[in-house]
């Protein structure tokens, strides 16, 4: 199964699924493993910002900083030094041991254009899978002073407190719920998708469009009912699918393909179960 | 000249210009009042936010809270008691004192429906006009730790620190510039503009929506090169001019209309000048 691809939903799983194999006193030490990581990532992308961001383009003209950088070589450092025989996917070096059961994934700084302009709506993602699936998810954003985590079996937490999403979409003033919309960019920069992106907003024209992983966190808390990503890379939705998941709500991948130079893409929608499967149906019927 | 219609594009202005007529003192006085406001509107929405945030739907369906309600009384109590001649124009209880030559427009919680989702993306908005010209602006937004003013001729700052727009677009990533958009329903609640929202993404595919006045304090920043906003109130722009220009901006009125029902209907386009004019030409071309 797919690292990114939904169960039924439900953050329970039978005897088929791999993460049941996995003990909870190790769910737990990787959960803290995750949480003292997202510590360090934070105090190294603290530090460099205190020297100076520096920006420069990618080939695929997306951004990176030394921010990014430097977080990225910490996290790995740890988890060399920790986990010796489990990979690592990171979005600035690549794939390490990737036949390794266990992979830690992490993108130190999601929404990296974001944070060069110094809006607080980015964050550090940081993900741990066991053959394919996730068992633990951080999101943390320190500019907002929100941390999300969440672990196979052991709930979903913001800033510590628990996280209960109810299948009711409480928004009066939009029928349709509050729904996280990628930009339009997201959806003709790898595919030609430009109508997906057109009979969303449609569907849901109340939308809002962050760009980062700040509307996975608002999906999970239920402050929006529901998000779409769209050719987003496994380092994007590293945490999402746990952290939906165990708040009670469900995650959906409506797509998923190999793009040459991109690798991996995936296609998701997820928050309170009806809307996710009204808004997948939709989705659906145009791709 | 209309209370939201732009000048030039400079903060200064001739004879002609009735702001020349109110002296510095003046204008200073009603910042510092107008600071002291929004002082006061933190303090009695944190106040009933202990107590327990009510929501109810008005007639157009969007959302009012007791925090609403509570902070335009305070605000509208202080005007009368400092102020007692100026007229006062609020989202919540209406004109007093049409006639006035200084009006004080207030709306005391933009994005309701965002602050009653707790998301902090919400802010307050406090606007002085004499003789239709905006005078005195602040855009406070308590839970980012983020205040705006800028009052004619005394340059804008962003949490007292001087703001100054340069007119470059600094996004490496996205060569048409990093563009706050309104909902696709802020384009369909009063008008048949849907087409005009479909043109301004195929434009500015990297936009961003946070449906707020958020999107305002980030364009006098220049956290965003420039922002659009589509049939709004005089209140949710009424700081906003007053900031761009002060800061170095430019805000320009596309469109002004009356709408039964919804009073005055403003549309408007501000930012880096040269992006607000192609963005002001583009738009003209669609309606």
């Amino acid at each position: 199964m797919s690292a990114v691809e939904s169960t039924s939903g439900t953050a329970g799983g039978g005897d088929g699924n791999p993460r049941e194999r996995v003990a909870t006193a190790r769910r737990q030490e990787l959960l803290q493993a995750a949480l003292q990581y997202a510590d360090c990532c934070r105090e190294v992308i603290s530090q460099t910002r205190s020297h100076g961001v520096e920006v420069d383009a990618k080939p695929d003209l997306s951004l990176v900083t030394n921010a990014d950088l430097a977080a990225e070589r910490a996290f790995r450092q740890s988890v060399e030094q920790d986990f010796p025989d489990m990979g690592i996917i990171g979005e600035e070096f690549g794939a390490s041991r990737p036949e390794a059961a266990y992979q830690w994934v992490i993108d130190p700084v999601d929404g990296t254009a974001d944070f060069a302009r110094e809006l607080p709506t980015w964050g550090c993602i940081i993900g741990v899978f066991f053959e394919g699936e996730p068992i633990v998810g951080v999101i943390d954003h320190p500019d907002l002073g929100l941390r999300m985590h969440a672990a196979h079996g052991l709930g979903a937490y913001c800033n510590n407190e628990r996280m209960i999403l109810q299948d009711t979409v409480s928004s009066r003033s939009a029928l349709t719920g509050r729904v996280g919309v990628p930009s339009r960019s997201s959806f003709t920069r790898c595919s030609k998708d430009g109508h997906v992106f057109d009979a969303l907003v449609r569907a849901h024209p109340d939308f809002r469009t962050l760009r980062t992983c700040l509307t996975h966190t608002y999906a999970a808390t239920g402050q929006l009912d529901a998000a779409v990503e769209w050719d987003a890379n496994i380092w994007d939705l590293a945490a999402t699918r746990i952290l939906i998941e165990e708040a009670g709500g469900r995650y959906l991948c409506v797509r998923e393909r190999e793009q040459q130079g991109a690798g991996m893409l995936y296609s998701a929608v997820f928050g309170r179960p009806a809307l996710v499967d009204r808004i997948a149906a939709m989705l659906g019927a145009h791709i």
